[in-house]
């Protein structure tokens, strides 16, 4: 079956990896995402170099546009951009062929 | 304007982070990528528990296609499936918008 959701695919470096206040935002951003209409999971990672990538996973393209403009991410956006991020590319992507494998001998 | 190419997103779970059969392959297949034809570029992150992702871009369906059939490749497919993952998703995803943000203070 085609499967039928939105991939946003956030790749981001980080000019200060140490900075509270960045990981405050974030902490509140993941308790806060989960909330979203919409919402069907994330994953996460981040480099010792300050790179990293979030991608989240979104039942419509409505959805997304709701979390953008959710007012604590909002907040969250304008420090990203004045103080955290030296630079980042968001991709808005249509998912239109997933495949799942799990090994035999793993739970 | 509007983009025109694809996101693959390799979600995976090594069984074990230290098998170097798993490593070289991994190697062979960065380099190998890069050859491939309508590649465009690729990022990747693993976390110490085994977890991580790759995500690949490419030019359309038919250069994933090739990719996917690439007999090195082939191989390496075969021995992460016998061996190496204890899971993976695979998302073959159509980029419907990206946005670029690059701050003033950063080169």
């Amino acid at each position: 079956m085609k499967p039928n959701y939105f991939a946003v695919i956030f790749s981001s470096s980080l000019k200060d990896q140490t900075d509270p206040i960045y990981h405050e935002f974030s902490k509140q951003m993941q308790d806060e995402i989960q909330h979203s209409p919409g919402f069907l999971g994330m994953e996460s990672y981040r480099e010792a170099s300050g790179k990293g990538v979030t991608i989240s996973y979104w039942e419509s393209k409505k959805a997304i546009r709701q979390w953008k403009e959710n007012s604590k991410h909002v907040l969250a956006q304008q420090y990203g951009k004045a103080h955290a991020y030296a630079q980042f590319e968001l991709k808005i992507c249509r998912v239109e062929k997933a495949y799942e494998f799990k090994a035999a001998d793993s739970n």
